[in-house]
């Protein structure tokens, strides 16, 4: 009989917590766990812009990811150390920037550099969709201190946007893959939806056998109802 | 009326050419042109592995791209020059690397590795699916000559693979973009597809507005009708 | 009348507090917080040492430092996307890394590398003091591990080290700076002790005016009191 | 009897082909072709001039020079993924840019770049000098493309330049070495010259025996006769 | 009976002198050499003031620390090819730059920069002490070849600095270790002090055996007998 | 009247002196003055030989090249703080190994390698002629050591090297030219010979005009007579 590492049911995502307001400098913080995957989630808000915008009346909205050395099973080098980002930390947090831009009206931010930071500080599968929906809670936060001290007058929020990732783990479409699911399934899609439902961002690679059309559908709408239970959280996150 | 830049019908791909045996030295080369797009990619047998493989009976196969500092409208820095390789490289060679390890029974090329280069000399959009493409074709130059070689006596290619760009321009589902779609399109999807029209790797990125479900129903029918082509053009380039 | 920022008493350290097993997958793990400043440390047990020890009967005992962006008053430059760690950062790892070796017996782990990493993730002054005492704490644990697995059979661990800086506030010496102190003090001295009250590292800067003996032994005093109070947390935290 | 391996007589130059216009975003661009080397030389028109001249009514004329990895014999490292140009590289991108700015009065492009790039795609021996030889015909179109744009009134190239090597193969002085003769050859001297017959530039190493006097006017007689027969070509490609 | 390698006593230092006008460009320099010690030290007076400093009226005095590859008993590796400074360098020319900067009075600079640099052409331990009291008498020149030259009209020093080293050897103090001392040493100190003997900078570090409040004591009265006859060496050297 | 800026004849050399054993470390070792142009050269002799020549029966020698920051008129930045030797640097080290191989038998110092550094502490002109001056003699004393410690029995030297520049100045062939007669020259060549007379390596770049052959061979007479005084300089050097 099928059964997950986890045992959870295909559907079942692990819990996901986010604890706002976890570091005491920046302008938006959250803690956001999905399982064992935690990670710290700021949005600094700085003055200035980027120059390729110079000649554009809208603000920036950009992000960077790391893990810590230890967040992993075993550990991995400290990139500063190396001197370089590997392909994977740019990969992804080029994808945490367009996913937040996708839901920001940069007019309403002109001047203004939103900094997104997503440090890995356990790592258990799917940092990379816990960083975005812990990033928009972080951005949430910060637009409500931009609006506080008076910086803007608007909310440039055009909506919510969350992901998560599914895969195919011996021939089932399941949700939400940990560690050791990830490690093993056949195929790793992440998606990247907004609060009515519209696609920002599709990724899926067949890490073993091509997947079908039919297995698509079938992780797509896992993954709908999933991005649904953590719209609703980030919700209330930010309503604390 | 909707009438896209390039005068082409919604489903009607820019002509796709390949030119085998474009440079003497590597195992495998290929000149691909998709439109005024064009690459050069060689495909170079490499005696030895990567350490992380040394304890699995498994070759390699990797790749690396790069656009020449004036492929583009504008000229761009030389990455070699400033001394390192941007995100977007990164994620291209990384896409291009997965594909291919995707129909390939690396099994049986244990001790080599095969290095891929994909080196834009013209840039039009979609480069990274030409480069896919055409890709395909130097590998399988490359396991030809390892063949006639003797140095394996079995070929490890286990299908074919293709790419190609699909995307919402004006609202309408298009394929194969070129570069003032792609500029001004709000979806951006790539499809690495095998020749049983399986997928390797989906990405969609909404650069404006979100996608729907139908919306991506509409590419993903585009791109298939698309890949088979490509599919057959491939298989015709590597008989010549 | 002479009062601190913080309202401490000259003597007064803020509340020390180590929290084990802080994350799951490193051999030894601590959040280590003084007052608002939080770092994370933990210690890996790696096979192997570095070449430079091929020849001697020893193992390798070593430490990385590094803050979150965002760990500060004002967003700093992730240094893996800088491509390279600042001086700080180098000055203070090494400093952490030559406080630990001071109470271990590298005979008694051969073939074994210690990697201590230290990751801020909230700063307010003394970030390098707390590194040191929760570095002991994680390695503390860890040679724990290393036993219960059978690693090694006895503890290298010769005594305990931790750390606490102490300066001259408007004339006055004071025990542990905390952020709005330390940027205002003339001197800054950061001591490094054992349990059995002698010095590892002594490390004083007049970043004001200089400083005489008299401050200085005064300052030692402060200090020594303090470490006896974190040797005595120490203790405590990895009895629990 | 002497034979080189490539058949030729001692002053018989490969057969040397332009192909302008060859890609075609840049203001200037075209193929140079000697033998089986192959390079592909564009000339870009920028706005602006590096700051070292910022006092000075001059603007600039700059090189950079690459290979495809795959351009040899066995592949050779991406320098983008290794992080910087080889010394080599470094040492053929300022004699080429050297050697065009010696032909161009760069008072009358005051305020323009013009950006050389020679990325070589088939490398068979004399590659620096046919990117040389190739790059004037690059600048030469660009500076015609300026000229019908507006951008400039008058030319600012006070004649041709080309580039040609020699060597003491066997010790007989011979002339343009393919990568067999050059890797074989005692001697290996490059010679820039003008359309009037002087010297730009001259390099000669011995990388086996020293070379006399003699051998040196031996070569350089070789040369001239070969340098004459590059700027009639030139001459011919720019007029096509 | 207790014997220092270099046969000196306890309380000995090794000869000092100071070569002033050492180079010829640099608007101070000098050769310093304490025993086969021997640092170059030049400073450089530069119009401009780096960009944190550019809302307060003052400038800026900063350092660089280098060895020439050979000055040590094994060659190192240049750290210019290597591409980076070690921590080792990054620590000293940090301590450098903040002990010449407590003697100087940075509002009297505005708008200047003054660079020491300080390379070690010959290595036998103490170089870190040498470039301190080397970098002051550089200063000195450079300060009155600003007076001479008008471009400041008051100087900017408020007082001489002057470093040494101490250590533990064989369980004795002693002053100013050469190579061989200061590797089979216990404890190795470096104090930097002002001529009014108070103290700018204290670094110590237990190698061995930590260290008591008494060693410590014992080697602080060391040091101020040395520094007291550095100091007045310096004063010699810039009125010749 | 024609009067160089030095007052020296057309073929006057500036006065060349080598004083040897400069530095206590290295095998070999040597101050070279030409003029005021000063660089300390020192020969490492090194167990081990690079990858490169693991299959062939020989040894290496190879250079590094550096300038101290303020060797120069006004400071040039630090190779090692910019993380990146120069383009020139690489070209003048890369110089300076050709040079020397060109009079060592490799074969007979196999298994080592001999590392020449040519660190230039005041820069007058000719710094990279005066380097391989210098570096012979270095070479040649490194030898002396080697033999002394029985690590060789054979002498690997051929014969002897040296290198000096000339130009035209004002239309004037000229010989050695110091840095202001440099940046007024219209040409500028470097000439490594040997002791025989013959050439090992000719670099000539017209600045400004292009030269004829007729200066070409001006030049090069004056450097065969220069060069004849240096090789007997470095004869008398040795005997010392």
């Amino acid at each position: 009989m099928f059964e997950r590492p986890s045992h959870r049911k295909p559907n079942e995502m692990r819990p996901v917590r986010f604890t706002t307001h976890y570091t005491m400098h920046a302008e938006g913080s959250v803690l956001v766990e999905v399982g064992n995957t935690k990670v710290i989630c700021t949005a600094s808000v700085i003055e200035g812009k980027p120059k390729f915008l110079k000649d554009r009346a809208e603000g920036w909205v950009t992000a960077e990811y790391g893990l810590l050395p230890r967040a992993t099973h075993t550990r991995c080098d400290r990139e500063a150390a190396k001197g370089k980002q590997s392909g994977r930390t740019m990969e992804i947090q080029r994808l945490i920037g367009r996913a937040l831009r996708a839901v920001v009206d940069r007019t309403k931010i002109d001047n203004f550099t939103i900094q997104l930071d997503c440090d890995v500080i356990q790592a258990d599968g799917g940092t990379r969709c816990a960083s975005i929906s812990g990033a928009w809670v972080a951005l949430a936060l910060a637009i409500q201190t931009m609006l506080d001290k008076g910086q803007i007058t608007e909310s440039p929020i055009k909506g919510q946007v969350a992901a998560i990732s599914a895969g195919i783990f011996e021939g089932v479409p399941v949700i939400d893959l940990d560690y050791p699911e990830d490690s093993n399934s056949e195929t790793d899609m992440n998606f990247v939806m907004t609060d009515d439902g519209r696609f920002v961002e599709i990724q899926g690679t067949a890490e073993g056998e091509p997947f079908s059309e039919v297995e698509m559908a079938e992780m797509t709408a896992l993954a709908k109802e999933a991005i649904t239970q953590i719209i609703q959280l980030q919700k209330e996150a930010i309503k604390a």
